[in-house]
């Protein structure tokens, strides 16, 4: 039998490139931080896993990994108890939770969130490392997939042409700052990726060029679901002229209001379907969402839920509750990539074609970085996540990270680079 | 690697003793039908499920076994569908699902729990037979354990001495038809196995008695917490006196009244925690029972949920909507009793003391049957299921149910054979 105890378990920071791409809070800088977990079982097979890599999360990371060192990796669920003592731990010593809590002035709920992405980080580390030691797919561990395929959405962009910092990395995408600009590229996403979705991130430009935008979108492409997301930044008027307006046009509006509240309200006053992955984060907020009919779709995401298991969890509660489900993006590297194919392999019911980021990003820190084909991937059935670790893009992303200035994601502080008076929209902003 | 392809599959009805217990139907027949089933992998490792063993899940049970050579026992999820064809096809050929909905006028639901039975039947045989090929015990497929132990609840019933048959099996427990018996009754339960809480089967004797045998067992077992389950025998007016007068005594009431209106208005009226595994049997029945506030604890089951992934995620969402869990039981033997406790292993968050008919059952299939210490079990940690099936006790009691004539569990026509003019009562029957 395989020896599943854990030896050793590592957190290893890296900066990737990122184009710079446009939402309400500003623009992505050049560099994004991800940090990359490895467990390794004293059998010497290693677990992969990916999350977040700006400052705030390294410490608790590495934290949980110094805890880890004879726990075995088929005993996930005890993460959650693991992580909570260390960050009660560090709740006492003071650093961490208190910084974290007045730094973003969500209060307690804020750490409940930490909580659940230290968790998620290692619980996809674990699953890979039983998946390889015991010569089944993580799909297999979590019951088995339910689809071989899983569908994905481009994901549309208001982007500069470059960077308006030198030595910043630079992409061809060119510049998307209207109409013209985001059907070009939609057309460039599906001619090389096959995407049977298209999602636009909006909260970017007022509300009618946003509007003018996806019906471009919807003339050059006939029949294929369209969503726009402007990340809670209009207000119920506005939402509900939107959602009017497009009534016709997208499958379903992502956060066109902030709250439940307010989500609930433009959907009584337009039926139009609305999805969500800022009014529902957590467990604790589906109750009263659900009971308000503020969301019909819940965008999953394993990274803040708290892992693949929680994700099947919230897929079977969305599942119960009538409520639909896709999948949120934030950028990321293939690892993740991986664990979300895995998570909503999974995920029973009708599942909406998912976000991500990827073709956005270049880098990668696996050997075979994943290809997009008809707009999805197959479900691997290779051992754990189906992925290998690419140790010299480690070292080279890490040293990236180290010689850097980057140590969190910060889409207000590279906005100000152009407008040094620009600070982070209140909401509503229209 | 371990094969975990299936070779064969294996349904085995068998007949268990039962004592003359009473309850809203009638009484218990001296024997009950359970079903074993038996997964065999390509590698000859035997996972093993239990069940229902009525002749309605028989075929069912029967035809999906031979559709599960060839598939491998990592893959539990797929039988959700593997099950819906079986029983599509049944329904197309006639016999089983249309007579299910004659005999039982609960139309559609009724298919949908049978689906749910059959697919937990198999789910735990392959999740044992997977835990044994790989050396690890059911809990870690499911992600770990959250407690080392899970306490039960002493089931206490209203019983006749002995069967009114001749050649009936018999037991030493005697007779309990009033609060001297009930309390003689847990007594021995308490000083035998150490049980923490008590559960008395009620809806037998007109609601004053059943609140005098409840103040009995408060006053003869201070701090012992106490349940009363009428299976929803009472009206709504019935339902809130007995809540009333049983306010400070009872941990929660089970089942007063029958659906989620009765229920609701009952917990509106009086604030007494009511539990149910009537009223909410499956998924579906969820949302409308939890917006009514119809129910604070559901007392979940494997058998019918649909497996133990199921019972995991209905656990979630318990503790997701704030609602308590406990666990139902059904007569069962030791195969099901350890399913029972991997799956409340597993549970996150609070579980009452669970049930269990084990007390009332001394046959068994499995070599070393369970002892409760303390009123509890210990989690085990041994592959799969952690219990062995005795071939012997299998075969002997599989040839008394091909000798027997026993096809059902039928307590109303056991209580026949005393009162010859007894239908099931309907309800509120006070």
């Amino acid at each position: 039998m395989s020896d599943l105890r854990i030896a050793d378990a590592r957190v290893t920071p890296v900066l990737v490139e990122d184009p710079p791409l446009l939402n309400l809070q500003g623009v992505h800088q050049p560099y994004t931080p991800r940090a990359i977990v490895e467990v390794e079982t004293e059998d010497g097979v290693v677990g992969l896993g990916e999350t977040y890599g700006d400052d705030e999360y390294l410490e608790p990371l590495r934290k949980v990994a110094a805890l880890l060192p004879g726990r075995s990796v088929a005993s996930s669920e005890s993460l959650w108890e693991i992580v909570a003592g260390a960050l009660d731990a560090s709740a006492v010593g003071g650093s961490l939770t208190d910084d974290l809590q007045a730094r973003r002035l969500f209060g307690r709920q804020n750490l409940t969130k930490l909580h659940a992405i230290v968790v998620s980080a290692f619980e996809v580390a674990f699953l890979d490392a039983m998946g390889r030691s015991l010569g089944l797919p993580v799909h297999q561990l979590l019951g088995g997939k339910v689809r071989d395929r899983v569908d994905f959405a481009g994901y549309l962009f208001y982007k500069w042409e470059k960077h308006p910092v030198a030595g910043a990395p630079v992409d061809d995408w060119g510049q998307a700052l209207d109409p013209d600009g985001v059907v070009a590229q939609a057309r460039r996403m599906i001619d090389q990726y096959g995407f049977g979705s298209l999602k636009l991130k909006g909260g970017v430009l007022p509300p009618d060029e946003e509007i003018a935008a996806t019906l471009a979108l919807r003339e050059a492409f006939p029949g294929v679901p369209l969503r726009l997301d402007p990340n809670g930044a209009w207000s119920v008027d506005t939402g509900t002229r939107v959602a009017e307006a497009l009534r016709d046009t997208v499958e379903y509006l992502e956060d066109p209001c902030t709250g439940v509240e307010a989500m609930a309200e433009v959907h009584r006053r337009t039926g139009v379907p609305l999805a969500t992955n800022m009014c529902v984060t957590s467990m604790r907020e589906i109750p009263e969402a659900f009971r308000a009919d503020a969301v019909q779709v819940v965008l999953c995401d394993h990274h803040f839920w708290g892992g693949l298991r929680a994700t099947q969890a919230l897929a079977r509660i969305c599942e119960t509750f009538g409520v639909g489900l896709s999948m949120h993006s934030n950028t990321h590297l293939g690892i993740s990539l991986a664990a979300m194919t895995q998570a909503a392999a999974c995920a029973p019911g009708h599942l909406h074609a998912c976000d991500t980021h990827r073709p956005w990003q270049t880098d990668d820190v696996i050997t075979e970085p994943h290809v997009f084909r008809d707009g999805a991937l197959t479900v691997s059935d290779a051992p754990g996540l189906g992925v290998e670790l690419d140790r010299a893009a480690l070292a080279r992303y890490h040293e990236r990270w180290r010689a850097g200035d980057v140590r969190s994601r910060d889409d207000v502080a590279a906005m100000r680079v152009v407008d040094p008076a620009w600070t982070a929209p209140s909401v509503p902003r229209w």
